[in-house]
């Protein structure tokens, strides 16, 4: 019902970092999509198999090293329903290979509909008596422009069924300020939205002291980051921006607590696309991002120690 | 680059309606799950087939008298990526029989994922040369919340592909003021989404003076309607809350200009689901649909005349 099973991945792992798989297809090596697209009448379809291959060549490469993946909904939509196929089957191979999934979607509708967003992403749906798993994600990024209502039908799923979700608070867009820093009374619009983290995650707090209901802050905001850990004691927070947005390992510091737990750092191209630079052959390009994820953990590990 | 092709099937029809497509599997006719679910071994895959018809069903009753639909991710997602498969071909079929199709997806992200989702939802991917369309709707429904950086990729698809975008301003849902109507200096948080909606659509306005910026805003709060009519002349409304939400007529006409323009008002359960109220049987689930589309246009038309 809570983060639980990622903050043990973390601590087995000694790593606070999650690998954004977010296969633009300028990022797939080129003797990948020269392998599948040709092999299929529709282009969306190769595309789609070349990216299944990639994922699963970094998954291989760092399941063991790293707690967490985090495929971008959008990636994987953009090569249309075969996409989606490929979305699905990334999650799953993930899983299997012990991984903690989080799907980033950053979903977001009123009652019935998000219900069927976090049946998507996160549960089970029934369908006149037989029991399926659309996507099976263990957690999902969501946006709470809508309020309460947008919110409750994911606080069932994740109860039953022991999953998270990270609600967007301060993002590491450059533009993010132009809604989430307007004051409200003497509170900007991104502490209130933290404001609603704690609340909505009240009855779901696990052993840790963290809810189920985390929170997205991004690493190019550090002071942010600093201001909302102390403000949002019980909010696990998913941190993006680290790397190829500009942030450090220093900026991200802020987001842990004494233990050196309470957030997880992101880091998508960075990663995935780390054979691009250096003396990597293109088919060395899950090597390298082995290499690169040791890296980033050791960096993180210079300002943060898990206890 | 504006929503002149949709203003002029709304012209065409007369009528400023739009039928949700949310095939929530409880709205399918029971005669549609049991010819499709057996058929395949992953209920998932039947689920999806029996959506497909139902929706074609639909299209056929309603192509004639309706200028588009709104088919809801969610409901599609919920199927996994057979439900991606069914969307895609919604859309596709909605679109050969003349209708306008607007995606409610309430995307975001920032820059270069809502680049990819600009591309998955409204445009084109180039897979080394090969140009697809993954989903290919008219317009998507986003969520502003990201500001700008979250916005922009999607002008320019925009303009260049002739498409729009919907992003929330005031949602239909009871809780969506625990946000939207927060105060920032004497300005509502909806009030500055609704001001930013007016200047990312500054360059993108077509001949009847709305940009392809256009603004969700719920029926079901007629006073903020009629507020935001006056305070965004250029941006055409997406109306959801007609019927089973809780909006009349009347609330809606607030919405429209003195033309009977600037607005398109949502249906989705009230006419899909029209079979399960009165005497339809379940195989005349379609024609009950047009009865009522035809009763909610006539409904419409007593306090908004198009010219």
């Amino acid at each position: 019902m809570s983060f639980e099973r990622l903050i043990a991945k973390i601590k087995e792992t000694k790593n606070p970092t999650v690998v954004g798989l977010d296969p633009s297809f300028s990022y797939v090596p080129q003797y990948l999509r020269d392998a599948f697209l040709p092999e299929f009448p529709d282009p969306l379809e190769g595309a789609a198999y070349a990216v299944l291959e990639y994922n699963k060549g970094i998954i291989d490469a760092i399941c063991d090293i790293v707690p967490a993946i985090k495929p971008q909904a959008a990636y994987y939509e953009i090569y249309g329903w075969y996409g989606m196929k490929a979305f699905a089957e990334t999650i799953t191979y993930a899983q299997e290979k012990g991984m903690y999934v989080i799907i980033d979607g950053k979903r977001n509708d009123i009652g019935s509909t998000m219900e069927a967003y976090a049946a998507a992403h996160l549960g089970t749906v029934d369908l006149d008596g037989q029991i399926a798993t659309p996507f099976g994600g263990d957690a999902l990024t969501v946006n709470g422009y809508l309020g309460t209502d947008g919110i409750s039908p994911l606080l069932k799923v994740c109860k039953e069924q022991d999953k998270g979700i990270f609600v967007l608070v301060k993002t590491s867009n450059p533009s993010s300020g132009e809604l989430q820093d307007k004051k409200i009374n003497k509170r900007t619009v991104y502490e209130v939205m933290g404001k609603m983290c704690e609340t909505w995650g009240k009855e779901l707090r696990g052993e840790s002291g963290y809810s189920a209901v985390g929170a997205v802050v991004g690493a190019t905001y550090p002071e942010q980051l600093s201001e909302l850990r102390a403000k949002m004691p019980h909010t696990f927070f998913l941190v993006p921006g680290y790397g190829a947005q500009g942030g450090g390992a220093k900026d991200v510091a802020g987001a842990f607590d004494e233990n050196g737990l309470g957030a997880i750092v992101n880091s998508s191209r960075g990663i995935i696309c780390a054979y691009k630079k250096g003396d990597w052959a293109e088919n060395q390009y899950a090597e390298a991002a082995r290499a690169e994820a040791i890296r980033m953990r050791d960096d993180i590990a210079q300002f943060v120690t898990i206890k």
